[in-house]
């Protein structure tokens, strides 16, 4: 499978429905064909499992009728936090792109980096269309502050 | 709040309808009562984020309308995994009380200890009723060999 980063735009969308959640998008893709999309709903389903990640995982192991999605990608706009690192990691998808890097909670090597006590083989590639995902919580975060 | 082997019990008693998923059961204790239990159902639910854990905080959350959980205890039968233990963190649980430590994946102190890259107060016990709990994973897995 190839990088695209139609996925990741795809994501970056999906980052933007997150209402007053922090901005996060997640496409996971299965040749070529995007097959779930998810962003942040904690908030808004008062779920604190329901992060874009985990929403897509779920929605993707649907579909298949099988939590194990190793012909999949999935693409996330920050780096995953150390719940949804370890879910994507237990699901054995195969690569992970993301976008921003998280220095104070990523666990794919910004804080720590859970791959190293996985066994699952996932390749982990960041800094996808970084500038794009910085400027959705940039933006968040300014109106917040209002 | 007391530690109360009863709460333990009951995760115990949780842990054995986790049917062919690994035997794992969590109880969340708020003012001396059970105000939510649950078992592993990943399998089952065919949903990874299906873990005793998560799904039991979820049960708390719909229950109080909240996610945050500051006056709450969480009694599981196993050391939580990456996944369940950034959960639980974010919940803002007081404390947590856990029965066998997972050498291999547990996030509490025995693989990593993700309380130190949190912001979390909550105080973690291990080693309750460990034998026990020993016993519930010891008789799968011999089951599983079978």
């Amino acid at each position: 499978m190839i990088m695209s980063n139609d996925f990741m735009k795809c994501a970056i969308s999906e980052a933007k429905l997150s209402g007053g959640d922090i901005p996060v998008g997640c496409a996971i893709v299965c040749g070529n064909e995007i097959i779930a999309k998810a962003h942040n709903e904690r908030e808004k389903n008062n779920d604190i499992s329901a992060h874009a990640e985990v929403v897509a995982l779920k929605m993707a192991a649907e579909k298949f009728n099988n939590w194990r999605l190793e012909n999949c990608s999935l693409y996330v706009t920050l780096e995953p936090c150390p719940m949804c690192a370890w879910a994507i990691l237990n699901s054995r998808v195969k690569e992970v792109y993301f976008g921003s890097y998280d220095l104070k909670y990523g666990a794919f090597g910004s804080k720590i980096n859970l791959g190293e006590i996985s066994d699952a083989k996932t390749k982990i590639f960041g800094g996808i269309m970084e500038n794009e995902c910085n400027a959705l919580l940039k933006e968040y975060f300014l109106r917040l502050r209002k």
